[in-house]
């Protein structure tokens, strides 16, 4: 990267997402409500098996044993790990999309098993510790939602000692990206536009997305280095209060000769437990897509690299305190 | 289709709309400021060639004429007026976005050919007569947003007695469809639902989908019989009074044993004008996709019918008393 092209600092923050579109606790959960939302997820495949064969290939860990589903949304992971054997499953969901886990839990014939609990689960009190915590809580780059918190509170209140957390751990992951699908569609597209120069539409539309970080499916032909781990977290230890700030420093050996666009944020989830062969749900380019796709915070300028060369970067993600359930992306090169 | 399943007259109005979200004129050409609105457009191909290929293709009819631009959006009609060889381009928009298009027709170089007006076209007062209107003022199945009447107002105040209108005529067909891939994606994916019966999310989604007209693209095997002309309307003659109500009763020939879901309606207009092979811009689901797509009134229930059946059907599209930009669109079989 060239020093004069050398962006410095920069601070970027989703203002909205699909799965989140106002401020807020009760829009939060009111944008769960809403049945077209769970459709995006529950048609999100990837998602769906790793929870099927993360709670069904561990059938003998759920096997006559006391679960709750944080977030449960339409039921469909209680139904999972009652159809594996589960005792018990409690399942908490603070929006109103309850009703349909209450019917579809019934209509499955799964009424003696799952308790639906229409509350947060911070106001849950339960009669007894459970053997296992299964829930759906990532968000964009897993921390967009920050709905983790109220997972580790849940774990320190209701899981026992030797209890499971379903998935136990989970990766966010760092790479430089060139962007060139995209620049092709936001510049090159409309500098000859039917024989016109639109180049400022182009700009414009471009300035625009570059302005937040990008949620969107990349090829993983943009990735200009081997991703390295941004965070490596284990749900079963990690506290609250370690989910403010996270950073960390990285160099980069870039791969090719290219322009270097900003760095791609992804996650991977462990759903192995006790199973022979490794599970996990891994949203990273190379994969199949989900609906968290990759999330790029864009530099704001396309700074040449050249094979061979190292990009340093500090990146961190802090927790809005005006809005904790948004995070700040800071990328320093 | 048997008598029990005749779902009577049906009544259902478009909501929203890509293209248009909200109710009255200010949030009418607000909807149209914004930049992404226009690139939805802008990236619409048929849309493009077809109005490229109007005017560049009848050139001679441009040649030192004098032409107004109805809704100019960024101007690109204009420039290709002008490209065409337009003595003088009346470029009329009435949202923010002219600010665009007076940007890009400096930097197109036509600022001595175009002049951009921010303005309603009804409060617009020119010097002179002009010798073609162009006009890109078509909603879903051609009438939503009810550009149209301010085209024909324009025509009236300011089209020379042997003036051109571009598009020149539109038609608006009709046609019964079976919607399988709908019901594939709505019904028969919740029925067996990773071994869980989801069935009661599927009917959810699929009664709000079909509560209103659905505006999406479907593939032309869906058509149970031969579509028909709703309305052919020319753009030289209609009157605004016209367009307060269309009316049409249809026999369809049924051309396989189906379910009948409901009466698919899209357009066409003519840019054919004075070139020796015909322009037609198409929306047919047999066409290329464009962003009109294809608009269905679903019957609400899934009749039967057989192939040689004949379906009669009265359907009428009738502008909304309160909102004039939206029709009720019924269906009476």
């Amino acid at each position: 990267m060239s020093e004069e092209e050398d962006p410095g600092e920069i601070q970027v923050e989703i203002q909205d997402g699909q799965r989140e579109e106002t401020q807020g606790e009760d829009d939060y959960f009111r944008s769960y409500s809403d049945v077209s939302v769970h459709e995006l997820m529950l048609r999100d495949h990837p998602r769906l098996i790793a929870y099927r064969d993360g709670i069904e290939k561990n059938a003998q860990l759920f096997q006559g044993k006391i679960v709750l589903d944080v977030g449960c949304g339409t039921g469909i992971m209680s139904m999972f790990a009652a159809r594996a054997g589960a005792r018990k499953v409690y399942a908490v969901e603070a929006s109103n999309i309850y009703e349909k886990a209450e019917a579809l839990v019934r209509e499955n014939g799964f009424s003696d098993k799952i308790q639906v609990i229409h509350d947060v689960i911070e106001n849950v009190e339960l009669s007894e510790k459970v053997d296992i915590i299964i829930s759906e809580w990532m968000g964009f780059y897993l921390l967009h939602e920050s709905m983790l918190g109220s997972v580790i509170d849940a774990r320190e209140r209701f899981l026992k000692e030797d209890g499971k957390m379903v998935p136990s751990s989970g990766k966010i992951y760092i790479c430089p990206v060139a962007m060139e699908q995209f620049r092709k569609q936001n510049v090159d597209f409309w500098q000859s536009y039917y024989g016109l120069n639109f180049s400022s539409i182009g700009e414009e539309i471009m300035t625009a997305r570059m302005a937040t970080p990008f949620v969107e499916q990349i090829s993983s032909s943009e990735l200009l280095s081997k991703p390295q781990e941004f965070a490596n977290i284990d749900f079963n230890r990690i506290e609250r209060s370690q989910l403010v700030s996270l950073t960390g420093e990285f160099s980069f050996g870039i791969e090719r000769d290219s322009e270097l666009a900003g760095f791609a944020f992804w996650f991977d989830c462990d759903f192995t437990l006790d199973s022979p062969s490794p599970i996990i749900l891994d949203t990273a380019p190379s994969s199949e897509p989900t609906h968290w796709k990759q999330t790029t915070v864009f530099l704001g300028v396309f700074a040449q690299v050249q094979k061979g060369e190292q990009v340093d970067v500090k990146a961190t993600m802090l927790q809005d305190e005006m809005n904790p359930r948004h995070y700040k992306i800071s990328i320093q090169t």
